[in-house]
């Protein structure tokens, strides 16, 4: 498929390499900052556009990852009716596409990635949800050449998705991003923990996470959280974080 | 070494198994709970005692697996000095082991284990302290029977550690277990999120975890983070953790 890559972020670096690897032509990258479009292009080897006007108008695709609050002015920019277009939010509904295009959808890549990581995702979940019967089947075939990993996910289902992928991915990394700034006052080495976080998943993904929990809340171990708090007594939105998860972690397990 | 174990929970039917397959010899099983040490007791092949004067004093070593608060009574009662003692606790200190002890020490396993769980951890890290450098060398030996990742640790950095492990093991278990619930009220598979799960710890590991945080706290979209707190506006607890942690998570990345 020939690919106008609408973006230069996140999200349309992580795609862009998977969608070249997987047969497809990227024929343009287009973005509103210079520099990044530039810079992705010339990692993809197409040609760039910084202007709306300037997007090639004759594309099997359009791969919208931009913000999601640049999607629709995106879309009220465009002049021509492209012949598919998708977005890859995991919390914009379809009807953002307006009324005038017939042929759009979405592709949810339910990854995380960041421009500064230096590991790129081995398996990439994609959600896909497609405006009708030829459009969905269109996009099946598209995400399944790029993942063995697909799903049929509606908008309303895909926006609880992304609520549970902040949970699960953003919020632990904020956690051990915390963990990592103790042990270093501390001047231990944060790779100590690794072994336990690579349990903590593993023991999550194969029993149910609420069935193994454990730690001094889990417990009711009062004494152990109140030395946690005042080891974090310097640190007043640790504390907080700290307190508030396990006065939730105490009160679940109160219940049984 | 012949070994008597104090405990039969979480940290006793871990460590027991992998003292056997190293070639120790657990001869009793000590545990104020009738039931849970005489399970114990059968599944590593040895006697055990309910009663602190039945536990045998000829032991090279008694490994206390008690939880914290049961550590200093249980080191009153005993009538006997032990040739070497440790507990295996992150947060208790060695001034537990009382003046008349001389060989003492923590030998604290850097790990989450619920008997609940299905799986045995693959890597172990062990942190050790010793009352003396020959109790030290003692310990160390026995770690390195262990697992190969041994560390020597002070109490007071191992209470860090501890407090760090709550932060990376027990608080991203207890969100994950949020985001089971969040999808299972949509009846979408948990499963659909295990790549994201696995991903967020490879891209931590590798990458300094401050340096890789993605997500709408990240990007300070507050458009995103009020349509999640709507959707959360019927679960107050969530809401709230919600709330907090994207609160910091901002206020961290402001400040760049």
């Amino acid at each position: 498929m020939k690919v106008v890559l609408i973006g230069s972020g996140n999200v349309a670096t992580l795609l862009s390499p998977l969608l070249k690897k997987n047969g497809h032509k990227i024929i343009q990258v287009y973005s509103r900052t210079k520099t990044s479009a530039q810079k992705l292009a010339k990692k993809t080897g197409c040609r760039f556009t910084t202007s709306v006007k300037g997007i090639i108008e004759t594309a099997d695709l359009y791969l919208i990852a931009l913000s999601d609050d640049a999607i629709a002015p995106f879309i009220k920019k465009l002049s021509f009716t492209p012949k598919l277009i998708v977005h890859t939010s995991g919390s914009v509904g379809t009807e953002v596409f307006g009324q005038k295009i017939v042929n759009y959808g979405v592709l949810y890549p339910l990854q995380s990635f960041s421009k500064n990581s230096k590991h790129t995702p081995a398996k990439i979940p994609f959600c896909i949800e497609g405006s009708n019967p030829s459009t969905q089947s269109q996009l099946k075939k598209i995400a399944k050449s790029l993942s063995p990993l697909v799903y049929q996910i509606s908008s309303q289902e895909r926006v609880f998705l992304h609520l549970a992928a902040v949970f699960i991915n953003n919020f632990p990394n904020y956690l051990y991003a915390l963990a990592e700034k103790i042990l270093s006052r501390k001047k231990i080495n944060f790779n100590i923990l690794f072994p336990l976080m690579e349990e903590t998943i593993k023991n999550a993904i194969e029993n149910s996470p609420h069935d193994i929990q454990t730690g001094p809340a889990r417990r009711g171990d009062i004494k152990i959280i109140n030395k946690h708090l005042r080891l974090l007594s310097k640190e007043v939105d640790m504390k907080e974080i700290y307190r508030i998860l396990s006065k939730n972690i105490q009160k679940e397990y109160r219940k049984q």
